[in-house]
């Protein structure tokens, strides 16, 4: 049957969408090996069948499903016998919680970090879209945001860091001695980030780099062999 | 076998230490009815055996054993047959997380709330310690770090509870359909508070605070039973 998952591109091939990475992930934690299909932003009606102009987007076999906290529990649901992105209920339960605190707290002070480089580094097509929407959500020009977040938001950004930080000093992943979806929500953020800046989000000697070096080989080096810049 | 809890104790029988109540929380969870010993901050020399002046402190028949996450693991090991304050590996690994969320998030910004409240609850004999070594830390009176907290950090403290406040608008409790440690760590952060201030901490209509309630019912009421402020 086919497994398919539509991703978001930028130029040069950057496959940079963090909730995208957390499904990609997830499906190779599951054993599978999806078909990749990259769309860029100007480019989501081709996947207006789902319902929504957004990615991820998963087509496995008859159903389609979006949304990765979706994606993700319907992998877990349809695939048992696979390893298991959870450990149970309340692993499940307490995902979420990783899931809304990337999405509350570390994706919106990672935004203003990078968005000047996403727009640089997408096609140029997108651009014009990219910057009149995020310019409207963020409230100033791309350059203003970044270079203002860089100068004052940096230290705030690392210090909300700390319960990933303190985590990963006593255990080698979030989900404990082997990574699961936890992971891959946070790992996902952290490759948004690499596939289209340069910029050192957290210190090299921070524990949190060596986790993102450990996340980047798995699944034969997944995530480093992503195009995008070097940690 | 005897199984003693040692507790911090405030004026008019206030049980208000938040890793104290993660250590109750789990040993009713467990199904262990501990004999409660509380002591005021300058009687701590009374549990100086354990190589620790800090609460809690369980002794548990030969066992002695400081720190709330160890107590949990500890209990977790100790009584595998008892219903699980983790629900696996997976589970164990993710609640450090929100254990660390609690420890360098939560509990920083909401001290900063409620300290000037938590010395006016103190035995007189401890106000003296408490307010020396917490304006050091605070870097300034109690009462001009609780009147700035309430004026320019509150909204920002709520706005930081978004991941909790996310998860429990998608499920009952952060473990899921029934309460675990995870929901004890964050549990008692709260219940520091409701101890020894009126202060509303949340609005009444936030998702969490039917959360709270729910969390104060449990165990036949232990927490609603606490002396401390109605919510």
């Amino acid at each position: 049957m086919a497994c398919i998952l539509y991703e978001l591109l930028g130029a040069d091939d950057r496959r940079f969408s963090p909730h995208v990475w957390r499904s990609l992930m997830a499906l190779h934690h599951k054993g599978l090996r999806p078909e990749r299909r990259p769309l860029c932003f100007t480019q989501l009606d081709q996947v207006e069948f789902s319902g929504h102009k957004r990615v991820p987007l998963l087509v496995d076999g008859e159903r389609t499903v979006s949304d990765s906290w979706d994606i993700a529990c319907y992998l877990e649901d349809a695939y048992p016998d696979a390893p298991s992105l959870f450990g149970g209920t309340v692993g499940r339960a307490q995902a979420r919680f990783v899931n809304n605190w990337a999405d509350t707290e570390l994706h919106p002070a990672l935004m203003r970090q990078i968005v000047l480089d996403i727009h640089d580094h997408l096609v140029t097509a997108d651009q014009e879209y990219f910057r009149t929407s995020r310019e409207k959500r963020l409230g100033g020009p791309l350059e203003e945001v970044q270079a203002e977040a860089r100068a004052h938001a940096l230290e705030p950004l690392r210090k909300h860091l700390e319960p990933l930080r303190a985590t990963l000093a006593a255990q080698p992943f979030l989900c404990g001695e082997a990574p699961a979806y936890a992971d891959y929500i946070v790992f996902g953020a952290f490759q948004w980030a690499r596939c289209i800046s340069a910029f050192a989000v957290v210190a090299d000697d921070d524990p949190i780099c060596g986790w993102r070096r450990n996340m980047l080989g798995l699944f034969d080096g997944l995530g480093a062999e992503a195009v995008g810049y070097p940690l």
